[in-house]
């Protein structure tokens, strides 16, 4: 991604296999500031996973094959640190299974490389999706949940790749984006901040009103990633995203999940079975560092939600737009290399 | 309500009706610091209706009621006033038209008492629900969005009225309340402040979180409070009701809307017609003060939504529990004073 001149990614390594390190663009400071940080072991990229210095599935992946690198020594250990630093992303366990067998940087490379890939076809095969949903309309008005852009694939996105690609495309079809703020830790201010860099027009919503905006006929699709998809299609993603499927399907309004391969879990034949992290109640019950609420009362912080595939219109992957009956298309493209494109 | 040991209502008149003032709590401060305004001036009072130290539409309706008193001179000019400080509270316009024809304090209190009364009626019909609803349970749990408490409607509330009521009766069913923390005003943090006042275990939740609470089984009812309900019994509430309306219909939770007739608007028809206010964008995209976005993003911020009366279980009134075609027994109440007792 282009920012202030800069080619960026979300994370990448600088240096030798033996003397480098993992670099990583500090999502918590965005969008005041844009700064990067350096993890030197395999504890500090485990802490910047936990902490969300990095989020998004498949950014996390990427961030534990690089740290894999780091622990190529002992890579059974490196990888049950990795394992632990956040339950629920598939993306996570995909890259550790990836890099177990031979912790090199040039096989976390291209892990990384082709994930990016992979998510570049996602916005091409979304884009066209896109143009089809806008009918004759010069605009495609889309609602997302969360950040699934650049910053949470390494580069292009997911729900946001095919916005990017309709930018790149400058075709009649222009983008809009209705960026839910997505409590409780508001990465719809990742996701504005990436727009605003794109060009891409868009408004920030809190939560509540994605509905009554539905109602009004003011949404043409919803979007989101997801951070794992089971064998039937049920999509765990981000806290919240449950709700905007039920008030899509309520409207009638198309609902759309984009992910690689690596997101999906064909292990688990059903959502029900995904852990759903629990994340610390500070995230609710404190603003900006300050408590809201009295000291006796508490809160609940479940940072994801199961939407089950029933309430899915199609997935959109880097083998095209996939019904739920055509997962196994994503099942026999599983493992390396990419595959041609379609 | 008592508070700190102090007998409190949202909003009160002190002094003679030719040199008094109204006083209210002022709900900007809550839960941090409890202290009251006066407002000495009709002016005064629409500024503090506007700026929301007083809120919920029952207590906006009274706060409007004494306003009157204080416009008595110009009774007039002063309903134009209040009634331009918010567009969307029923309660605020029942108020206005009650106080026209004599804006007199005696006729004042009587609407303030009489409201009261109603909301005390409101929970005790309301307790006996709750405790329907937990069949052979010890607790009902309650999901809650907003405040439609003791502060919303000058004292015991609609929506938490039952919850109060129960815990007055102190019988075998106790109450728990799961709290919305309800974006982007967080009129959570002065749920969960009286409830902690009241005794009534409770915890804060994001409003993402809340279809994903019904899907696990933790939500035995909903119940909210409502700014307007239309003749078919559509319900303007909060943003974000519709949402956890759409959850409960989706997962067989009973959604349950608790308001007095004074909150009942039967010249329109549906919901469609009700004026949503349009709020100040900084109330989304500033965070206590401090802006989350950068300059080139924009925002929306509708105060209110439309619930389809289809997706509502009944109405708590001080009439009983209403299914929505029963809402003519409501028509035939409005108008002081009090009905007796059902």
């Amino acid at each position: 991604m282009m920012v202030e001149g800069r080619d960026l990614r979300a994370v990448w390594w600088e240096g030798d296999e033996a003397d480098g390190a993992v670099h990583m663009i500090d999502q918590r400071l965005l969008p005041h500031r844009l700064e990067t940080v350096v993890a030197q072991s395999v504890d500090e990229v485990a802490h910047h996973i936990r902490d969300m210095t990095v989020r998004g599935a498949p950014t996390i992946g990427a961030t534990a094959a690089y740290g894999m690198v780091l622990g190529r020594e002992d890579p059974v250990a490196a990888a049950a640190i990795l394992a632990a630093s956040r339950p629920t992303a598939q993306d996570l366990f995909t890259a550790l299974e990836w890099m177990k067998t031979a912790p090199t940087l040039a096989r976390a490379a291209a892990y990384v490389d082709d994930l990016v890939a992979r998510c570049r076809l996602i916005g091409t095969h979304g884009a066209r999706l896109f143009e089809e949903v806008a009918g004759g309309r010069d605009t495609v008005r889309a609602l997302t949940h969360c950040h699934a852009g650049a910053l949470a694939t390494v580069d292009h996105g997911t729900a946001l790749a095919p916005i990017h690609a309709l930018m790149a495309l400058g075709g009649r079809v222009r983008p809009f984006v209705w960026v839910d703020e997505t409590r409780p830790r508001v990465q719809g201010a990742i996701t504005a901040w990436e727009l605003r860099a794109a060009g891409v027009p868009h408004r920030v919503l809190v939560d509540n009103a994605a509905p009554s905006l539905m109602a009004r006929g003011e949404v043409d699709l919803v979007v989101v990633g997801a951070d794992r998809i089971a064998a039937n299609g049920d999509v765990v993603n981000k806290i919240g995203t449950y709700g905007k499927a039920l008030a899509a399907a309520a409207h009638g309004v198309p609902f759309y999940v984009a992910a690689p391969v690596s997101t999906f879990d064909f292990s688990l034949p059903t959502g029900a079975a995904v852990p759903i992290e629990e994340r610390p109640v500070a995230e609710v019950l404190e603003w900006a560092g300050h408590r809201v609420y009295g000291s006796g009362t508490e809160a609940v912080n479940p940072a994801f939600d199961v939407t089950p595939s029933a309430l899915v219109t199609g997935y959109i992957t880097e083998f095209g737009i996939l019904g739920r009956d055509r997962l196994g298309m994503v099942r026999a493209g599983q493992g390396m290399p990419l595959p041609p494109a379609v």
